[in-house]
């Protein structure tokens, strides 16, 4: 049976309710820890499952930041330095990257309290994560306020890789599967994808068909 | 071994190869078939694989429209008509809504080249995906002109929803993994996500745990 709910009905919902079901309706979400630094140099990780591909030419990420009704320290950290770093979960460490998910304190370490590994570039400030065999580095493009809801939508510039090179086909495309990247249901279920197939490119009038070398 | 890039050697790749790296690095995605009506009444479906969710209250959701550089029927009917949907794929259907994502005439519904069917509700002007067990339909809310690439973040509120009530638990939480959901990588590989676990809210100094009542 397929059940309706109107806009009256989503806002009527108890809380809690509503947003584990919004946070679920809108499908399977990349997972990332994000890293960046306090001018204290404190490193700083924060889990965040809204990162959203916006192009390749020039390369282009961006994500939506809550908004600043309480302090935020990865706002605060990418404003300040205007670099942060992107870096995939995987199944080996999702439970160390959820508990990242916790407020610490802003002198605190995620880092260390969770049991991960800093990982410094000498061309990008903010640090990587060791274990993660997809590190993507950063910079601050643009920022857009979301007025329905007071987010941000963060746009940064992807300006350093460090990738794992046993993941690369030779046509580019990275393996996630093969470096055991997890994915994300709302807030808190994890998910191993299983590759079904890649399709060739889709034209008018011809049969799918699967990727010749994928 | 770990390979390095910096913005200069992503910026000089073979153009296909910049895409598909680019596309994969990500991580995991979603992915919907978005449903749209022209003014001649021509249902359209597209497929979009940047769909995010930005809040739960109001319920509202973004994605990434590439640049108005050619015709895109989609940006067309949502300004015309200030309203879409989005459905979830399955593993039923991954590669007729693949197929979806083929260029066809603008007075040609993909519905019927693709072989799926559209469903109408009497509270929204959009057509529906049948064939899915988790359809949102949305009025345009706002969107945001990225300046790095041209493309535009378009921000809709959810105000339907029509959703297979087996689906929800009762806490709210939507089981994609029993709707058989995909998850997506890059532009053309088809995932089916295995459940690892249910974590709980995350607090500092507790030991990370699976959720008790999923």
């Amino acid at each position: 049976m397929e059940k309706h709910f109107t806009l009256d009905d989503i806002l009527a919902m108890e809380p809690f309710y509503r947003r584990d079901l919004m946070n679920t309706v809108s499908g399977f979400r990349s997972c990332q820890l994000l890293g960046s630094v306090s001018h204290q140099k404190v490193p700083n990780l924060g889990l965040f499952n809204s990162i959203t591909h916006i192009g390749a030419t020039p390369p282009l990420l961006g994500f939506i930041m809550r908004p600043l009704t309480v302090p935020r320290q990865t706002y605060h950290n990418i404003k300040a330095q205007g670099f942060f770093t992107l870096n995939q979960v995987t199944t080996d460490f999702y439970r160390q990257a959820h508990q990242a998910s916790a407020k610490y304190g802003e002198l605190e370490s995620e880092f260390e309290a969770v049991g991960l590994t800093p990982q410094f570039s000498p061309m990008h400030p903010a640090p990587y994560v060791e274990e993660s065999p997809i590190k993507l580095g950063l910079e601050l493009q643009e920022e857009h306020h979301i007025k329905a809801n007071d987010t941000i939508f963060i746009v940064g510039r992807v300006v350093e890789m460090l990738i794992d090179e046993s993941l690369i086909a030779p046509n580019g495309h990275v393996l996630l599967e093969e470096g055991k990247v997890v994915s994300v249901a709302g807030l808190d279920s994890y998910f191993e994808p299983k590759l079904l197939s890649r399709l060739a490119y889709a034209r008018p009038g011809q049969e799918t068909s699967e990727l010749k070398n994928p």
